[in-house]
Formats: structure tokens, sequence, C-alpha cells
């Protein structure tokens, strides 16, 4: 049998899907940490590893420092060539949902574009989610595991996806 | 006078699509047949042929045996580089619902992963489905047309789309 | 404090870019004008261009008179490749409704596929539109400017994005 989720629930992790992406595709690298709670995983991460169980992730944040020092890192020392990504989401797909914890995934596709080149396809892929919701009704991410389909990565990952 | 359907049937396809979607990306093949009813028809075919009313398909599959058939071929038989496919849908578009059937379309594009390569777009198109309720109240398909867009389709489809 | 809007708007703007992705996608030039008001702005311009201010347009239409004429002259006089274009849309982000008329924004990404090539990125960026509302209810574009990431055009624009 299928479990049933309260039918807001799925339009709430929508807008927060839409939300992070709006953050990210704007280059609000400041406001990116925001999204997540104090003892977080981020992790961008290849479908081939993941499927294996390998925990080598291309980005690895363990905890809101490391998502605040990745944030600082990129703003104030990363030389990197300007670009801009633009964020595509697939419908979501709740898995569970337990007290104050949801588990969802949603495919996404995320197109950079840099100087010079056509637009290409940097990430395509599915988020794994972990989402709490805090004491004001709000989602936060708990877990985010980034698992690409892609063999590699274009050149590098400069801004989070 | 544009005519108007029960607001959650739109709902309900968007969440056949994803479930569609979700296991063909997990390359689940062998769950693949089970989206169709007895009678079915699954259809891979270039815009410019559907245009022209030419009946040729990339994928012709007449009834759940061409199907089933399908899948165990791609399963046992095909030779094929390791790949992983990511689908991302439109808007469902109802054009008629009328008793147990309902056509609809919607925008769909494939992303393709396969090794030692950049992702690329495999298929970028429209699903034109027939789709039908069962006693059960949950949606089949009855027929489903993938029209692609594409001149042409890199390398092969090995995955249903 | 975040503004809060009525539920079905962002439906209904869901709705309105549906049926203009549909309308292009199936290249019916002649229907297009008939998204915008009579003293409407279409400009699509790089979001370099947009966040400098500079007025530059890749496409510029001002008054529905412009409009029309660009769906004349690309129906009419335009010579070209012939092509396909699909649209996708990311989620409805409302930024202001007052009294009749409506700001929001939407990601959108253009595929456009195009004899003996595969299909390739046309745009990949933003919809920033002004939208009103008739005496009928119906929203109808009062300005749509199509900001896109893409450092610069493949080839050409010759169908509205």
């Amino acid at each position: 049998m299928k479990a049933s989720f309260p039918p807001d629930l799925r339009e709430q992790i929508a807008q927060l899907h839409e939300d992070y992406a709006e953050t990210v595709d704007r280059l609000d690298i400041d406001a990116w940490p925001e999204f997540f709670t104090e003892d977080c995983l981020y992790l961008v991460t290849s479908r081939e590893n993941h499927d294996a169980g390998l925990p080598h992730g291309t980005i690895y944040c363990e905890g809101i420092a490391m998502v605040r020092d990745r944030a600082a890192a990129t703003r104030d020392c990363t030389v990197y060539e300007p670009r801009f990504l633009r964020h595509f989401l697939g419908r979501v797909k709740i898995d569970a949902a337990d007290g104050d914890t949801v588990k969802a995934r949603a495919s996404v596709l995320v197109v950079e574009s840099v100087s010079d080149k056509e637009p290409h396809v940097l990430v395509v892929g599915q988020y794994h989610d972990v989402l709490r919701r805090g004491a004001d009704g709000s989602l936060k991410i708990k877990e985010r595991r980034v698992v690409y389909d892609n063999y590699r990565i274009y050149n590098s990952l400069v801004f989070p996806v």
C-alpha cells in the first residue's frame, strides 16, 4: 500500500526547492547557508559512488560551519570565470514523513552559462533530501545529497547546486 | 469555449508521469510494462513523421506482449554502454476526458549520461497520451506516442523514454 | 514578512505559461500576439545587459503593433532553416499583486531542434513578467522581459521565446 501524505506537504517542499534554486540562481551565496539546519549534511556525489555506498563527495559539508565556510570561500577566495546557474526541478516525491522529519526526492537539472560558450548541462541528477520542520513551522534541510548522473562535471563546481 | 476538467485529474496525470519517469530513471525496466493496458500502443516517433501522418516508429510496440518483449530484450539481450536517463516533464495539458478515457499531452526532456562524455539531450518533444481508468480507479497508458522534435537520436535508444 | 497571494493566482499564471509555451512550440506564430495587451513590451535581452540597466534588446517590441509586425515578418519574410522549439518552465514566483496587475517570474529553458544537429539549449534564463487582468478575468502580458543567462544566442532567434 502506498503511504499518503498531507496534500500541502508536497507544495511546501516544492516552495522550498523554488526558494533554494532562486537563491543560488541569483548567486546570493550568503543566503545559501540559511536553508540548512545546524547539524546538516550537504553532499554532492556521483550516482555511481552513491549506488556503491561510497562516501566520496565532490562537495562535502558536514554541519552548518562547513556550509558557511564553503559560502565564504566561494565569495572571498575562489578564483573562477564568471558564470550563471539555472535550476530546473522535477516533481517532488515524498518517501517518508514522520513527525518533524520528511524524506523526499526530486530530479534536478542545472544549466550553466559561462562566457564565450553555449550554455551546457552542469548537473543532471536527483536531490535526496531529509528535511526537518522547525519551531516556526518552516522546513530546513537536514541532509541534501545531490546525486548526479553525470560521468564527470565539466570544468568545476563553483556555486552550490 | 474551453472544456473544463475535474481539478484533480491533471494532478493525477502528473503523478502518473512522475511514477513513469521515476521508474525509467532508476532503470527498473521490469516495472515499466505495468504502466500500460493490455491493448496498448507505445510508439516513439519523430515530429516530422508524426505531422506527416507516417507510422514509422523508432520504437514500436503494439500490445502489452510487445512491451514486455521490449523490456525483456533490453534486460537480457541488448549490448550497450552503461547509461542513465533523467526525465523532465512540462505541465499536463488535457485535450479531452470522456468516461474512462483521457487524452493528454506534456512536453518531455530526457537527458542522458554516458561514460566519458558530458550529459546530452537524448529526446526533446511531447507525450501524446491516451489514458484509461481501470476498475481500481488508477490510470494506465492506452497509447503513448513520444513525438520527438530531434532531427535524429544520438547513438541509440536503449531504455524507454 | 513575506506577502501572501491568492492560492489560485500561481495556478492561473502557470496556465498562462503553458498556453504561451504550447502556442510557440507548435509554431502558431499568428496566435502569439494574442497573449499581449495593446500597450505591451516584449523584450529579449541578456542578463548582463539587464543587470547593468542597459536597454538593448535581441528582440524589442513596444506595443502590440510591433508584436504583430514581428509575427508577420517571421511568417512571411524571414528566411531560416526549419526548427522546433520546446519550452520548459520553472515554478512561478509572484513578486507583487496589486489590483489588476501582477509581477511574476519563472525560470525558462528553451531547447531548439534543427536539422542535421543534436538538439541544443537555445535560451536559458528567466521571464520577468508584468501581467494585467482584463475585463473577462483573463491575464494578458503587459511586459515580458526574457532575460537570458546565455553569453550568446546560437545562430539566431527566429521564433519568440
